[in-house]
C-alpha cells in the first residue's frame, strides 16, 4: 500500500487490511515541503499493524514543476471547492502516481505481494490526471507486461478502493473501519497544526461536515 | 534519452541526434554494484553534446531482488548466448525500466519534451519483461493518460529505436552514426577493464565480431 499518511491512504490501508491483507507499507521523501506527513505515514503503519514500512527517497523534487516540491511557487489558499476544479492544480506534480506506483511494483515484485492499494479518488481525479481511473487500468496493463510476476501469470493487481467516493464517504468508510483518523496530516503546509486554508484541508474539513463528523485534527 | 552509459543507450541517443532532437540526458544511480558506467554516461553526454544531463538517485536497490544490486546474488559468467536464453535472468531489476521511464516521464513534462529514446533491444527482451515492445506501448499508453502533456493532446512518445535490432545491428548503426563507442561501458562488473565473461560482456563482444569491428573498449 502506498500511505502518504493522509486520510484517503490511511483509509485505503485499512480497506485493504479489513479483506484480509498482509499490510506492506510504502512511503516517498520525495522532496515535498515539508516531513509531518512522513510522521503520520510512521505512525499510521504501527498502529494499523503493518507487516513492514519502507520510506523511500525520490528525487522527483530535484525534476522540478510542481508547487508542492518548489518553494517558489506558491501552495493556493483560501479556494472553495468550485474554485479548484477545471485545470491540472500548481500542486500537480509531474508523473508523480506513475513513479510511486512503479516503485510500489518493484516492491511488490520482491515481496511478493498481489496487489498495490493507492488512496486515489473521485476528487483527486477532476484535476490530477494521474489519478484518473483509466490511467490506473492503464498502468495495470504495463505492469502486467513489464514485471516477471506478470510474465508468470500472475500480475499485481491496481487496487483504487476510494475511486469513486466524495471526501465524506471516505470520512465514513474510515469511521467505519476505525482508521486512525486522529494521526493523519492533509495539509499541503507543514506547521504545528494543519492551516485549514489549503485546498487540501478545505476538502478535508468539508468532507468531515458532510459526513456529520468532527475532524479529530487540530487547526490553526 | 535514458543513458546508461553502455553501448545500446550511446547508439540511441546518437539515434535521436540524428533525427533532429535537442537532448536532455537522464542517468540513474540506483545502487548498481559499480559506479562506472555512471562515469561512461557523463562523458558520452559531453561528447554528443546533450543540452543538459541529469544523474537521479533512485533507491531501487534498497529494494532489493536483483544481482545487479545485490552482493549476495552472483553475477553470473563464462554463459553462451544460448545458455542465457529462456528463463529470466538474475540480473533483472524488479520493475526497473518502468520506473526509470517514469522518472524520464516527469522529466519530460518539465522539459517539454516530446519523447523519451530508451536503448532496449531485441536481445534484451528475450529476457527481460520490461524490454518487450507490448510493455513499451502499454507504459506509452499510461503516460498518455497519466500526465498533463497527455492530457493537453500532446503526449510524450517512448521511442525504441533499437527494438528490433541484433547487437551486430547495433554496433553497425553505432559505427554509421560515429556513436563514441570507446566511451560506453557495458561490463556487469567494475572492474578497470571489462571482464569480458560476464553475460553482457559476451554479447557485445559477440556484436562486434558478428559485424566485423574491433571493440575499441579495453578488455582483461
Amino acid at each position: 500500500m502506498l500511505l502518504s499518511g493522509g486520510l484517503d491512504s490511511t483509509v485505503a490501508a485499512c480497506l485493504a487490511r479489513e479483506r484480509g491483507f498482509e499490510l506492506h507499507a510504502l512511503s516517498f521523501d520525495y522532496g515535498q515541503r515539508h516531513k509531518r506527513e512522513l510522521d503520520s505515514a510512521r505512525a499510521v503503519a504501527r498502529t494499523i499493524g503493518a507487516a513492514s514500512h519502507s520510506v523511500l527517497n525520490v528525487p522527483i523534487g530535484e525534476i522540478g514543476g510542481s508547487a508542492l516540491t518548489q518553494d517558489s511557487i506558491a501552495v493556493p489558499t483560501g479556494r472553495s471547492e468550485a474554485e479548484m476544479g477545471g485545470d491540472i492544480p500548481v500542486t500537480y506534480v509531474p508523473a508523480r502516481n506513475i513513479v510511486f506506483l512503479s516503485l510500489g511494483l518493484g516492491l511488490a515484485e520482491v515481496k511478493d505481494a498481489d496487489a498495490i492499494f493507492i488512496g486515489a479518488n473521485a476528487l483527486d481525479y477532476s484535476g490530477y490526471p494521474d489519478c484518473r481511473p483509466e490511467f490506473f487500468r492503464a498502468f495495470e496493463e504495463a505492469a502486467r507486461l513489464g514485471t516477471k510476476r506478470g510474465v508468470e501469470g500472475k500480475p499485481v493487481r491496481i487496487e483504487v478502493p476510494l475511486q469513486h467516493l466524495t471526501k465524506a464517504d471516505i470520512v465514513r468508510e474510515g469511521l467505519r473501519v476505525k482508521a486512525p483518523l486522529e494521526l493523519t496530516w492533509s495539509c499541503y503546509q507543514g506547521g504545528r497544526t494543519a492551516c485549514g486554508i489549503c485546498d487540501s484541508c478545505v476538502l478535508r474539513l468539508k468532507g468531515f461536515r458532510e459526513a456529520g463528523a468532527r475532524d479529530p485534527v487540530a487547526y490553526a
